[in-house]
């Protein structure tokens, strides 16, 4: 079956907002075995979000709108769709008691404003949005499924989890299973891993397919099968698992759809290990990419962002004379910098970055893209050098290195 | 007059990339007067794109779709261009002489494939794209206008900016100006903001606009208006500004389309002043916010990201009694935090935060979202306590704060 995704939004439209809800919904209804055929962008115009709406339920199964749900007048969905199902608004006393208890719970009262939240149309079911204001709907017609959702991304995929995907899966897939399973590589390119694999590939059965994601230096491999009986799916799926991992060997990171923070993540909680952090280049963004775990104070100790060279000599203690000498882009400076992290949060690993981001600061010898990389341990330290190259800007530079000294990480931890 | 974008590609389609190309493509068309009504992803079929491209030009008079200009077999649009506009590809010497020519300098010989993209379809204006061997297109029928550009980002912003958006001008020579402002406050909700501009909106001329754009605590308020005349549409708009922000009055923080970090970035720059941060529960977020900006090693000196009460004692210097009697979230532990990294990294400001950022750890005394900031300076140490709930996990409580704390800095900073 497919699937139409409309977002609305002027912001969406004008440019000032990237549409990420299009790409994380299509993500989640694939892995559940639901395509999406297209997604549409369109304005808060009611003319506009009638016309999609119309057209995209005359071409597929089930059509997802988000946006234009919130409080305030450029908020439209809710009038167009009871046009389009020839219905009006009604109060839903359980969504009106759920909104005056949220507001209540922030110490805010009910307005007439936030009361309109409350109204929904007349033969919609409710999904209930714990994260906010307005609540998802549900409406059917002649077969065909409209569900509305709030654009806000948190509230959207919550609701996508909660709701929406399971209601579909009872709705259109009732007996068809669907499986995925992704396993990750680092260090190879996709050309040279497709040749790799290539006659694996070849022989897969018809009901199993395989698609590469390329992202940051890691490419994503997803596995997804399909068919009637679930363990058998199941096996099959796996076994297939086995072999890509056999011919991709120690390339493969990890067998699961975690980024690499999360893979030396559960490394460090497993071994009940600790580890620090000392940045330049990153500025912050290792940290940050911790930190945004929930429970990572188990194995975390923190970090010194030491973008100014005062703060790489005066905190972390690195050798003025080096850093003078070789440069803040040295391996003198980054083991330095990994050494006395370590020391400094007493853990028993931890990681530094020192190189040049861009779009600035380049030179002949060290052109934009230059990250020395090191990882400390008791046993030692050890560096190594890459060249990103300046192409896709500052970010780019961070989350490459962020991988790299991650899988550097890994590798430290999983030897010993 | 309208303009439609069809962006295609299975990797957008499917999840895997963002579509960042329709946010782009819209910017620049709208700074230029241009109007987008709707963008479509699609995949690469060759009916679906024909479907869109197809329904657009009934829509709209000038439509612009990127992708599937590549010499892979996925990549399909010039073969559905030939069946719309019932012709047939040629071969375009100067295109052939260019991709020869680009081939040759990067060590490569033509190849078969590579020669596909020197084929266009009769009867297209040809774009010449210098950054890549794919070039645009432009074909005209009965007043309507298709334009193919590549995928690639840079390749099609540059054709954009070179090609397209000078062509649309002298060819639809619009009468009509848009102008678009964005003013921006904090501190106050959506609800309630809506409710003090309400009058003010209601009275707005049919030709401006407004819209709410709410994202982490912060609201962008968007005006946009069009007319004939530029000068008079300017000064219109720029009177609805003013008055907007009477009446939100101290909520505003920006009359641009900044964040929160950049509007204190530029003060910093402009002040020559220079900054620290120190990270508990914001976890190197400010840091990686302030260091994703080119040029901030200006005023930026480093973090301390001292996620363990041991790294707040020992390398901020945060009282181990404060620590156990007051608990790290505590007005006393953030302020010590903030002035002993301004000490630490020797700036003329700090930033500090401690909170509860969940889904763990909160307590009846202090629940999930509860946040502790400081901002130290020369004159001394400030602190809030915030409650942002426990609504859109980690990230949000993160983001929130994170806005909030350079609210507290970009105040004590304008207020000397």
């Amino acid at each position: 079956m497919n699937i139409r995704i409309i977002n609305i939004g002027d912001e969406l439209l004008i440019g000032q907002v990237i549409n990420s809800n299009a790409a994380v919904m299509s993500e989640m209804l694939l892995k559940n075995g639901f395509f999406v055929d297209r997604t549409v962008v369109t304005g808060d115009k009611a003319a506009d979000i009638y016309q999609e709406i119309e057209s995209a339920l005359r071409q597929v199964d089930a059509v997802i709108v988000t946006g234009g749900l919130g409080p305030t007048k450029d908020d439209i969905t809710k009038k167009v769709i009871c046009d389009y199902f020839h219905t009006t608004l009604r109060l839903d006393q359980p969504t009106y008691d759920f909104v005056s208890r949220l507001l209540a719970s922030r110490g805010m009262a009910m307005t007439e404003t936030n009361k309109t939240q409350a109204m929904v149309p007349q033969g919609a079911d409710i999904l209930p949005n714990p994260l906010g204001t307005a609540p998802g709907l549900w409406l059917e017609e002649q077969g065909k499924v409209l569900i509305s959702l709030p654009g806000v991304p948190y509230e959207m995929k919550g609701l996508m989890q909660e709701e929406v995907i399971p209601r579909l899966q009872r709705r259109f897939m009732p007996g068809e299973h669907y499986l995925c399973r992704v396993v990750q590589t680092i260090g190879i390119g996709e050309s040279f891993l497709s040749d790799l694999l290539e006659p694996w590939e070849l022989s897969l059965p018809p009901h199993i397919s395989l698609a590469y994601l390329p992202d940051g230096g890691i490419i994503r491999l997803r596995l997804t099968g399909s068919g009637p009986d679930e363990a058998r799916l199941a096996r099959e799926v796996d076994a297939e698992v086995e072999r890509l991992c056999a011919l991709a060997g120690d390339y493969v990171f990890a067998r699961k759809d975690q980024t690499m923070t999360e893979v030396v993540a559960d490394l460090l909680k497993e071994r009940q290990q600790t580890l620090a952090t000392a940045e330049s280049c990153t500025g912050g963004f290792i940290a940050h990419q911790i930190t945004s775990m929930p429970g990572c104070s188990a194995y975390y100790k923190g970090s010194v962002v030491s973008y100014a060279n005062e703060a790489k000599q005066q905190i972390l203690h690195v050798s003025a004379d080096d850093l003078a000498s070789m440069g803040a882009v040295s391996h003198e400076v980054v083991e330095q910098m990994a050494q006395h992290a370590r020391e400094l949060f007493q853990t028993d690993y931890a990681v530094a970055t020192s190189g040049i981001a861009g779009p600035d600061g380049g030179s002949p010898e060290k052109p934009v893209g230059t990250v020395w990389m090191a990882v400390a341990s008791a046993r030692g330290v050890s560096s190594r050098l890459c060249h990103f190259g300046p192409a896709g800007g500052r970010m780019r530079v961070v989350g490459r290195a962020t991988n790299t000294v991650m899988e550097m990480l890994r590798r430290e931890i999983i030897a010993h």
